[in-house]
């Protein structure tokens, strides 16, 4: 089995969907986890912050109360404790079982958030992503790209939003799209930037498209 | 106001308490706290990990659960995320204000529980801790140091343990104690190392000894 990947044969892949809110990312998830179990492939969908028992307890103590209840360096600190917890439970297991493993939100939400958005310097978040992460980084990074008043008018919308985030004001979430399209510009083996203000279908397409040319495995199956 | 401390004369000491289990921290922070609100100094009492509503809500997550519920690199993200908070929200504006800080472990605890127990390196730990501690090293570490066996003994005995630390076995406390030991060496300009296998008394009269030294202040009070 000959892939693009670095990954050698034995391991699975590794898939993450990152953007702004109501970018559609959740619906996505959905639509390519579908796709590759039709496939015959063992599938493990999974979300950040959580995707674990303790980072979902983590994730309960960051998304409740305002938003100025902890600072960026704070939240940086539990989302990389609660992710260090998602890789040894989750992510690591299903990866060296060859599983695929789609992830909605990982590392580059908190550079988004806690770093372009909340001010956290780039050079920490690396080192602290170094330790936490280190070699299991994702083989694609689906960046979902609208504009904010879209995806804030969607979120808001949509009645089921976890507050602290989206009520931080358009200018943090200016600052956190401008930062999901920096990181993807500088990375474009493993990012890919989609425009998803558009319809459900044609993005589903364009990303089944990627995730194919991705990893030609998939072709070959 | 003249005294041997880097602070200048409009802001407070940070005197913090550190070793491992059944030491007698607690009883000596009030003897000292005690002594020094006698004195008519305003003194916040404090703790980790804890100390504010954000970081108690941290330590619930910490200390329940067995000993393996997290690795000791999420341990050392947690601490420091809930350092932060405490950090801000209660230590800089009380040392702002001129007030005396006590605080029943800090740092140091996650230099020899993370670091020289679990393992995490050290160099990770302090590019974590200039971030986040920074400038606000304590001025006086006072190291409560006794064979492990008797510290956990005693630990026991008090029957009102958190059990995720203590479960961790003997071994895991010989590193702790070397690791505190060491780190006392290395900064004798700021930390004692106290016997505290010895009755309280004693150790008070000491522990007052060398907060009388370290701060000629008190002295012309």
């Amino acid at each position: 089995m000959n892939t693009s990947s670095e990954h050698t044969s034995e391991t699975g892949r590794f898939i993450t969907f990152e953007g702004g809110e109501g970018a559609g990312k959740s619906t996505q998830v959905k639509a390519l986890v579908a796709r590759l179990r039709a496939q015959g492939l063992e599938v493990v969908q999974t979300r950040e912050p959580g995707g674990s028992p303790g980072a979902e307890a983590l994730r309960d103590l960051l998304v409740q109360g305002d938003a100025t209840r902890w600072s960026a360096v704070s939240e940086l600190l539990m989302m990389y404790a609660a992710r260090a917890d998602h890789l040894e439970k989750v992510i690591r297991p299903a990866l060296a079982r060859g599983a695929w493993v789609i992830c909605d939100r990982f590392a580059d939400s908190s550079r988004a958030y806690q770093g372009a958005g909340g001010g956290v310097a780039p050079a920490f978040i690396e080192q602290v992503d170094q330790v936490v992460v280190g070699r299991t980084q994702p083989d694609l990074v689906l960046v979902m790209d609208m504009p904010v008043e879209v995806g804030l008018k969607r979120a808001y919308d949509r009645g089921d939003i976890e507050n602290r985030f989206e009520s931080k004001g358009a200018a943090f979430h200016e600052r956190l799209r401008a930062g999901f399209i920096a990181r993807a510009a500088a990375h474009p083996e493993r990012y890919r930037l989609i425009d998803a203000d558009q319809p459900i279908e044609p993005i589903t397409a364009e990303i089944w498209s990627m995730v194919l040319s991705a990893f030609p495995v998939l072709r070959g199956a």
